[in-house]
């Protein structure tokens, strides 16, 4: 398989700028010295910008979820009470980190598109409650949660508001101190379009403070011991030195292009992509959407499964199924990473395709009509 | 700065061969794929034998330090008494680790050149303890731990032998099998001359028991995850996808040079720069050496720092100082990674000058005469 040949609408990895991929070939830099410390002042700034905090961001070598069990180990303790709120595999991730480290878990299970009521949460946010937590999107499904309401309510308790953010910040509007947040989990391979190895949190002041009290065994993950080294632009542990270059131009170039024009471009290709997935008939998953994950409902008499092999083996493109109860069921497609609407247009193309050899009546053509209609319809900037 | 200029004899990060370098600019791949998981199954292959054993590896995105401590908290149990062997920072660290989980620590502070006697450890290696920690080499000094001879008396008992050989490992003989080590922990930028970001442990059957057993929290680091997805070339976590080509590559050509070689290569070079440090006058850290890291101390009223930063600001060398109790007066030189006998030659000759620059009496030229001396002595392949 030439993999160059495929291209990547999962949700990460993604496909890469080329400047940003050139630097993944340059010279390692020696971490313990001056040059890399201002380097990294540099990257945690610019990081504050891409999460719209005035806090700090710390940077993990880890995937996503080791900065999920670093937001449990370091501000929870054992027995506290919390609650989650899920409505796929994972949101389900936070109910499972939790119960390991001896949490007391209390799963509020939601449908699809259902976004708890405010008097509802209110109604069960006790007050020994030390945090609800949830994901921005369920990335499973491509829908949102209504992060900006919940954190409406959690902001007036002495609960900490914890939000996996992983496949929304950066494609989705997403103010950290504006609505409240206290811990925000991103990750390097999605919206930031990067290699993955990297993972970030965001803690508020309130979640600081909670980690003064949290006795959860913890080393690697020790956020006391970033905060130690951070002003200093130093890390604990050895940093992936070249992922840090990735990041830092990345970083730079999001601040140029402004992250709400990111976050309008992530939208745009999305709204490309659904004309054209609408044209076929075919259902979403929901209305909420996320502006970076498309989730499908396999038409009737087709296997979610058989559409993503056949985009891979017969198009070159890569677009992931749903894992869990949704095998089969659904299929979904990313616009994070450096695409445009020639892919969409090529991605709308493929899939009228394949649907047409896999049984499901489409008119050839259709998709990719609406996908022009689309475009054309945009009112430019200058109009 | 400009980086490119500045020649890496530290401890990792460090040079790194051109066609490594090159694979970090490579498109990703997705990984939940056929094709990925026959690339992560031959990399699993060849990890088994950088490591000389039969067991499983393992491999984290993180730094080594994320690889010790999931080894405590995958093996070990709430309340277990351990044995920890140290002669500096870094074998500390095990100690630390262990306390933070709750582990009754019986620590074995030993001097910079000092093993414990089999009898001795045999007196205190009482029934109830469950590991015996050590460091292959304590880094901040560059001396080896007896480690074969320390697993001769841990193999008999009930604990399970745990080697950090994080910076000893495929520079230095090191037989994971033979020597009844069961648990060893390695990383990427050390011999492996790849980019930090992956870590590595390597399991026995008899460590793997004790996973059964174990109570302590884990999500991120849960070695039965890995375990459960590493027959089908499968990760639990987004993989590092971007290291791992580069990883590929590197134990490919280990293994058509053969690990011996490499081993040779890593002694070849240390012998040279020693006899170049030798003919300075400069005393060595201690007689049992490790290939990777000369530790030598600095000449009496002259500060350790300042020959670092005078090598590195002057002749655009970058070798590390020691850290803790040995800062101002041990400096070190690593030899992992792309270097060859012109680096050697080119870095005695900086410190030669750099010495007579901070007053400590030298003649120039003896140190590169001497490199020169040991080059011309060595029996050739052919002789």
């Amino acid at each position: 398989m030439d993999i160059n040949e495929k291209k990547l609408m999962i949700v990460g990895p993604t496909e890469i700028e080329n400047d940003i991929l050139r630097l993944g070939s340059e010279k390692m830099m020696y971490n313990r010295t001056p040059e890399f410390s201002g380097f990294m002042v540099g990257i945690n700034e610019n990081l504050k910008y891409f999460f719209q905090t005035k806090n700090t961001v710390y940077t993990f070598v880890s995937s996503g979820t080791g900065a999920m069990e670093a937001t449990v180990a370091n501000t929870m303790s054992r027995g506290d009470k919390v609650i989650v709120i899920a409505r796929g595999l994972w949101g389900l991730r936070w109910a499972e980190i939790a119960s390991r480290y001896g949490l007391n878990v209390e799963l509020v299970k939601l449908g699809w598109e259902e976004q708890i009521e405010p008097d509802k949460l209110k109604e069960i946010l006790t007050d020994d409650m030390k945090g609800v937590f949830i994901n921005a999107n369920e990335t499973t499904l491509g829908l949102l949660t209504n992060v900006q309401g919940i954190g409406r309510v959690v902001r007036d308790t002495s609960a900490i508001f914890v939000i996996d953010a992983i496949s929304s910040i950066g494609a989705d509007e997403f103010k950290t101190d504006e609505w409240g947040c206290d811990a925000v989990i991103a990750s390097s391979q999605k919206a930031l379009a990067l290699p993955p190895g990297l993972s970030f949190i965001c803690l508020s002041q309130k979640a600081k403070k909670m980690m003064e009290r949290s006795d959860l065994p913890k080393y690697y993950f020790d956020i006391k011991e970033y905060e130690a080294n951070i002003h200093r632009g130093q890390t604990p542990f050895t940093p992936a030195t070249g992922l840090l270059y990735q990041l830092d131009l990345r970083l730079k170039k999001i601040r140029k292009e402004g992250i709400e024009n990111v976050i309008k471009r992530h939208a745009r290709l999305s709204g490309m992509l659904r004309a054209g997935i609408g044209a076929l008939g075919i259902k979403f998953t929901g209305k909420n959407m996320s502006n970076g994950v498309t989730g499908m409902i396999a038409p009737k008499g087709i296997n979610a499964r058989e559409v993503v092999n056949m985009l891979r083996e017969k198009y070159n493109l890569e677009i992931p199924p749903s894992p869990g109860d949704l095998e089969g069921k659904v299929f979904r497609m990313g616009v994070f990473g450096n695409l445009g609407q020639k892919d969409i247009m090529q991605a709308i193309s493929s899939i009228e395709r394949s649907l047409i050899q896999l049984g499901y009546p489409v008119a050839p053509g259709e998709g990719v009509k609406a996908v022009k209609q689309y475009i054309s319809s945009e009112v430019r900037p200058d109009g």
